[in-house]
């Protein structure tokens, strides 16, 4: 058998994403649902759980020769990404919006191979917006192509972030610090939206102009990136160097803004990520 | 002619709100709306004019008597409120969001009298969300009865507040102290998302636990507040005491959570609102 192109590995991934979409919709407006804690903020949802593998079984029915990295199949801390062909899944992304259903979540599936991110696909199932991108074949929000803005001051810009799970002293003050230098630049305005695949996919269809955030993992962001770079923009780490997909922080957004936003943010030090 | 019932106020808001929204969808996916800017980073589009105006034409037809304030139509910080019947209009609640095509936005139309709000209709065109509420007849949300919820700790609370237009010293500092306060008493989340009318709307139907917001005008949060009441909340100042609905601030929720959040708030001291 060929090797699949990056179109037909979006198309399964569009196809189980649209599959799963009636489960997430019904669990979304049962008022009923069961919800775990990963931490003392951070949510997870028997849906979560039950979507992921869902997705995972018909994804390696497919291409039995591809691995898997996924929100809840991975072990916290442990990624264990490898160069091989790889499906990075985040089943509800904004779990706890999905919870309170707050409308802003989505589905977030992407392949790797050695490492670089070629498929992206993420779908809103309430605002029903499908985001799909492959490496050198550009990006698209429901088969319209996007782009990046090319916004080149704060006053211009909508910048989006989330404050996480952090609630410790240093991390609190942290975030606060960011938000001041970005604050003090006059920014047009500063949206939370709990969701950061979402929230990405919409800096790469330009309705955001920037997002950053520290303490994701890969499956937020691995889907998105590849969005964001075929739409024209930057995927970076928030000092400005390149990103560590692994690292736990990015920041994206057209290059002009991001050169803006990376001087204005202080790195976080000690590693007290609580997730 | 007989005084009309709450349910026909309510009944002509719907049907008006319904009756832009194609106007205001085609011109959120046009991208070379025309903006304005009132302050430096507060737009106003001609979107807003023409629905605003669109809005006062259908509601003075059918109800000669009533008074109007209205977000594009009232001299900016005299709202000339009086005690006859009053229709409240923000013709699009959100319009960063709006011009930036980000989906959260909103209609919102109430009605007062004697300075008390009776009838609130809010309707999200991207959504199809239509929140409404008369005094005494209950809230709702397409049609379902909307319920506030009974949080009592932040810890299980999604709080929503945005950063509004000042971007003083003193508006920066005073707006993170209060973000400090909350995140520290371990918050489940922050959701900030440019439209205090939708917000609110989401608060009376439980998707979030309390907002506040100080820079607010009596058109954000008039519709709103009536369903807050009505889905079983409370609408008060940050302090806790009375809500003045000019007083550009407010806090809403359920009991038990508003009583901790205004705890936690700090009064803001001068004078200093930007818009």
């Amino acid at each position: 058998m060929s090797t699949p192109t990056f179109e037909q590995y979006l198309a399964s991934a569009v196809a189980v994403a649209k599959e799963v979409s009636p489960m997430v919709l019904e669990n979304y407006n049962n008022r009923d649902k069961k919800v775990e804690y990963k931490g003392a903020v951070d949510l997870v949802t028997e849906t979560d759980k039950a979507v992921e593998a869902h997705i995972i079984k018909r994804l390696t029915e497919q291409y039995p020769e591809t691995k898997i990295m996924g929100e809840e199949s991975t072990k916290d801390g442990v990624y264990g990404w490898t160069d091989e062909a790889t499906w990075i899944i985040d089943p509800i992304d904004g779990t706890t919006n999905f919870v309170h259903r707050f409308p802003l979540f989505c589905i977030s599936i992407a392949l790797s191979i050695n490492k670089q991110i070629v498929v992206g696909c993420i779908y809103s199932p309430v605002l029903d917006e499908l985001f799909t991108a492959t490496k050198g074949g550009g990006a698209f929000l429901n088969g319209q192509r996007m782009s990046v803005t090319s916004v080149d001051s704060l006053q211009q810009a909508v910048v989006a972030t989330n404050v996480g799970y952090d609630r410790t002293p240093y991390g609190i003050d942290f975030m606060l610090t960011n938000f001041k230098s970005i604050m003090s630049q006059n920014v047009q305005s500063l949206r939370f939206s709990g969701t950061a695949a979402w929230e990405m996919a919409s800096v790469a269809c330009g309705r955001l102009d920037c997002f950053y955030e520290w303490g994701i993992h890969p499956w937020d962001i691995a889907a998105a990136s590849i969005m964001i770079t075929e739409a024209g923009g930057v995927v970076v780490d928030p000092s400005g160097g390149p990103v560590d997909m692994e690292g736990r922080r990015v920041l994206c957004g057209g290059q002009k803004i991001v050169d803006i936003v990376s001087k204005l943010l202080i790195p976080k030090q000690p590693p007290t990520d609580q997730q």
